[in-house]
């Protein structure tokens, strides 16, 4: 891995890199995913059974288009049972995270007769995008699923694109089984999209879609965004590690490349006060990649997003990592806490030599779907909050009201909105 | 106003209707916006002094761009002070109400050495737009800025098209300083949005963009929506006044044309079980139309979106305020706190009779920034989580990491993610 010192010009580099690699770059595939949708709007499940048959090579009808009760069940059969078992575990920690996040409505009177409050109510149904072809994630169907359920939406429906055999992957079956998935249809890209956003004869219109997806879903979502919600646009993953002096640099090592090698875009940078560390951690990554399977990918995402970063002491490498807004943040120096409370930006943060990203991956219960590419300055995790919404609740009495009308009179008429004053007036009128 | 019996059918073409007036129908103007952003993009102030110059007839450059506490004086002169006492008023119980909205980090530790927790932290950036022209609302200034600050926003960047004389409106100007505006800025339509998105050499980039804004203002936000947040895209206002025999129709009338002359596009229903309170409602109407000052617009938004609405009970009442999730709901029945608890889909929900709805747009605390156009099922009014966002924290000791150890290696390894299972295997290597 290249080591470099940082400095005002090499940190303004770096994070133009980091950048280049945002789904908004990809601008050119817009009018073929705007087509599908267009096409999937006007014409429902023979636009989708169509593209489908073009794109996976699977003939759909309205007789096979979801998947049964009796695929749900075959696919446990060709699931190991250490899997499934390694699946309910998981869940338990993924409910008790999410279910500590949930959010009450709340109510507040005052004596005067005044009641304001915030109403907090589940969506109603949610669509949970599952991508298909080689890399089957079903940590990601647990993730996607489990905070709709603990906010109580009623109706969780997965798409995911058939293999060629007009099959769904058994382990993305379980997976979204254990976790509630409540329809699941075989139906994946810009078109998956687009049915869940509008609904087909077959398939439920939703009120938000989630999921990850190539790049035709994220331009999907992206352009149904107004009449449905959606998650954040998924870019690229990366991790960031902090560590001093302390730190094991074969533990660091290992972690970075859990990153690296998602994908060519994947990018790992080491941030470190020490030169001693950096350079164990650039020896031990060698050595990794020499022997781990993933081998090809590891080397062009290191070489192309892949950097350890010199800076003089940790409050650099705290600005560092706040400016480059990583999704996944490890702390490993001799007081973590301390330095977690000086982040402002990250996805998630790991603190400490035994708690490693792949720990938050499958296991300890937050969620692993992240902002990436520096939305961590403004997104979240996905989280319950994203499956409730708000109403604010309002009442007051004839005695509230009375002495402030005058003033909301007068805003109103600031305004030029007379009908506004006039409500108010007509309940003062003698 | 028609008056009509619900049925399925006349439900259905109802909502097709309201939904008629959905920004995202707008894609011809696309074309128009994107060429403004990219311009801005590339070229900075330039485009922008170019922009302003061609829509706003003002000459813009890095001088006086951007609003002088000079300027924000001479606007305090050119207020009224009643009007200024109001707004004080007025922001002292948005302030309240959305220090309650607050959400805080939360920590939880358990015996065995694991640590787990959400870290919250205020976005630090923020735009608020506000639209300049013949209608200018203070109010929405308040309701903009105030959540952000109440979050712990760090700066708050106004944009505002300047009028022909390159001066800001006063009332704007005396809203924004009062709530805390950090820097504002004599820039409007879509080269604002997209100065705040990329930044530029006078305007700072920002983290999110909110604030109301014209068709174009529309389309840039979603434009840009993924290199910054947004704030969801605003549509036509709209009131459903959910009543029974008990309310009083002068003021239901009254209601219902407070959000009637906002604009054209402006819905008013009325649903209400009772055949005599419809009557003289309908009464009620045609004689304030024919008295407020507002009187072309409310006879043409009326036309388009103003119904009546009959139905059996309340329970159908509840039915249909769910499926058009009004941006403002009114609730002027016998007991309206019942009915609230059945409401899933709204904005916000005013109860009883004394509770109008401008109360709730310039006084009462809660933001007037609702979802609109049906996105009350998946949206939430503008509040304090919307400049905060979120961290997930994930801290385990050897201890606790070694019992479980072995299951997240399974499931890297199902996923063929092999330095995931890696980072976990190297920690009890021997």
């Amino acid at each position: 891995m290249r080591t470099i010192k940082i400095d005002e010009a090499s940190k303004k580099r770096l994070l133009e890199d980091l950048l280049k690699r945002s789904p908004n770059n990809y601008d050119s595939y817009t009018e073929a995913v705007n087509a599908v949708i267009a096409d999937v709007k006007k014409q429902g499940d023979k636009a989708v059974f169509a593209y489908t048959k073009q794109f996976d090579q699977v003939e759909l009808d309205a007789t096979n288009i979801r998947v049964t009760k009796e695929e749900i069940e075959e696919a446990y059969d060709l699931v190991e049972q250490e899997l499934i078992d390694v699946i309910r575990k998981a869940l338990i920690n993924i409910k008790n995270y999410h279910e500590k996040q949930r959010q009450n409505s709340w109510f507040d009177s005052q004596p005067n007769g005044i009641i304001l409050g915030q109403k907090v109510t589940p969506l109603e149904k949610v669509g949970v995008y599952v991508p298909g072809g080689k890399a089957v994630y079903p940590s990601s169907v647990l993730m996607n699923i489990m905070p709709a359920k603990v906010a109580g939406v009623s109706k969780i429906i997965m798409t995911t694109p058939p293999g060629k055999d007009g099959k769904v992957n058994p382990n993305t079956l379980v997976a979204a089984n254990e976790a509630g998935a409540d329809e699941i249809y075989k139906v994946g890209g810009a078109q998956a999209i687009a049915a869940l956003a509008f609904g087909t004869e077959c398939i439920p219109k939703v009120d938000k879609i989630v999921g990850p997806g190539n790049i035709y879903v994220a331009l999907a979502k992206k352009a149904v965004f107004g009449y449905v919600s959606i998650d954040s646009v998924a870019g690229p993953s990366e991790i960031l590690v902090i560590a001093d002096e302390t730190a094991n640099p074969r533990f660091v090592a290992a972690d970075l490349l859990s990153q690296a090698e998602h994908d060519e875009l994947a990018s790992a940078v080491l941030v470190t006060t020490s030169e001693e560390l950096a350079k164990a951690v650039s020896k031990e990554v060698e050595d990794f990649v020499a022997v781990l399977s993933r081998k090809e990918i590891l080397e062009k995402s290191l070489d192309n997003y892949g950097y350890i970063l010199l800076v003089k002491d940790l409050e650099e490498a705290i600005d560092v990592a706040n400016e480059i807004a990583s999704e996944h943040l490890e702390i490993v120096t001799k007081d973590p806490f301390t330095v977690m409370t000086k982040i402002k930006n990250a996805g998630a943060i790991f603190l400490g030599e035994y708690s490693s990203e792949p720990l938050g991956d499958y296991f300890a219960g937050p969620n692993h779907v992240l902002p990436t590419n520096g939305t961590a300055k403004f997104f979240s995790p996905l989280g319950v909050d994203d499956f409730m919404k708000k109403s604010s609740i309002i009442s007051y009495s004839k005695e509230a009201l009375e002495p402030i009308h005058k003033d909301i009179i007068k805003f109103a008429e600031a305004e030029q909105l007379t009908a506004h004053a006039n409500s108010i007036k007509v309940r003062f009128e003698s």
